[in-house]
């Protein structure tokens, strides 16, 4: 019998669940004196120490696919793998998110709204999906099924990546050199990306300048991929038409933040790929059966790439 | 030398568009004295009288997917063919626009609004796409590739029409008995049905009792499908959080018309699935040719439906 332990937010709802998938193992949510160590963590956002207090570790496994902010701990050993969640409730919300301000945005839907108030019946000449460029930066787990729903919808998809992935029926762009041709003239910019030094702050001034006039900005990856002094920027220039922010350098984001208020910003809380624990848990425990048995863990985050 | 008759609102442009694409054919746009009478019509709502004054008519040629104004009018001798448009702008117009609305009420968009305009950051729990069931009613140009996006992004799709058609991944359901089994406990209901004496009045107090609370309505289809008084009661009991609604029994919908201040309803003018003059023209220039091959036209009405 193995120890569990987890470091998360609804610690206790998490532990039952895993006490039903994994009943030959001791679930714990405290650290407990004697007995065997514990060999699991399974963490959402471990408090510093937490983890440097699990000598016998053998695997850490996240709750999110973002895994940054255990990489910036510094406190799990080089030789224990640590496994990222990407579950169907992750992909599937991000699509759902990203494509539920993609298309509203795409068909006028604010446009509309403000008819609406003021009783105005006020047709646009609307735009097909395939008149719109979409760029995505991401061309993973979260990047991928977000590109194929913009293709079905018959939308210009670009996925731009560290290396270039492809997606079928989008154009692929690789690294640095590759990032203004993705960038370019793009109707719609989508951030996908994970946090990496390499990726921090690429959502900049120059990158947004290379979007179309009028274009839009949908950020479902972290905030300190963006420059918030540079959207501000492009986006009361009148070059940006609107941003869909789920992320931000400080989250909660504090009241007093300009993008709470700037009427071209639409703000939510953290929500757009949510954990849902049913599902993550069951991922989770399928990922510790495949390590005891020997098998390969898909989504091991290679240290070296942050990611 | 045939000539071509085109009655529509931007008749101008339109008859620009045909000449290019049908170099061989006169195209008007006022009948004229003299020379070969008109063998085609394209339409959009013509006046009363104008396809009666057009004796030798071969072929009407309907801009829009709904013809039921055509047929009411009675000026189509029976033995000569309606085609109607079902352009790739129509259908990707219109699944565009259902799934913004559909993607925008499942992920809370307009709750998130809310607490964006009192600063209040309050994450809520999400669901998943798989725990929502969406009913569409309408398995035709329009509603099968709306349902293929619904099952795609892994919603519990179900499909309603006259004769059951299949929908790869989705529910069918047919007929008059089946309706009441594929509304039930239903989250999203989509109306795409073709106007026909069967379907005036299709979305009443029974069929929206029939659905989840809560529950969301989205029609793109005609405003004479829906009892506005049911639909207004359901709002006001709670039964339904809300309705987007393009289609009204009287377009443009008038300034004293309750829909327009309703809290819960999404109004807009008609825009849902938009005839795209260039790609519209291009597929009605292919109808004639197809015509004048003897070769058979999709998307001819049959007139015993309705549609």
């Amino acid at each position: 019998m193995k120890r569990l332990f987890i470091a998360s937010n609804d610690a206790a709802r998490i532990a039952e669940l895993f006490r039903s998938e994994l009943p030959g193992h001791e679930v714990l949510t405290e650290p407990l004196e004697g007995g065997p160590p514990v060999s699991y963590a399974v963490v959402g956002r471990p408090q510093p120490g937490v983890l440097a207090g699990l000598p016998d570790l053998e695997l850490v496994l996240s709750l999110w696919a973002g895994i940054e902010h255990l990489l910036a701990l510094r406190e799990i050993p080089d030789h224990v793998p640590i496994v990222r969640l990407v579950d169907e409730g992750l992909a599937g919300g991000m699509a759902d998110w990203v494509l539920a301000h993609a298309l509203a945005w795409h068909r006028n839907l604010g446009l509309y709204r403000d008819f609406q108030a003021k009783r105005e019946w006020s047709p646009q000449q609307e735009k097909l999906a395939r008149e719109r460029i979409v760029a995505i930066l991401g061309a993973g787990a979260l990047g991928t099924p977000v590109a194929e729903h913009f293709v079905r919808f018959g939308f210009q998809t670009r996925v731009w990546s560290r290396s270039g992935r492809a997606v079928a029926g989008a154009q692929s762009f690789a690294g640095r050199e590759g990032l203004p041709r993705a960038a370019a003239d793009a109707d719609i910019l989508v951030n996908l990306l994970p946090l990496t030094p390499e990726t921090t702050d690429i959502v900049d001034a120059r990158l947004l300048a290379a979007l179309a006039d009028g274009a839009f900005f949908i950020n479902g990856a972290r905030g300190r991929h963006v420059v918030d002094a540079d959207l501000l920027a492009a986006l009361d220039a009148g070059h940006l038409s609107g941003a869909a922010l789920d992320v931000f350098r400080t989250e909660p984001l504090p009241a007093d933040d300009p993008l709470w208020q700037h009427p071209k910003v639409i703000v939510s809380p953290h929500v757009a790929a949510p954990t849902h624990p049913a599902v993550a848990v069951k991922e989770v425990a399928e990922s510790i059966r495949r390590f005891e048995r020997g098998q390969p863990l898909p989504n091991t985050v290679d240290r070296s790439l942050g990611y």
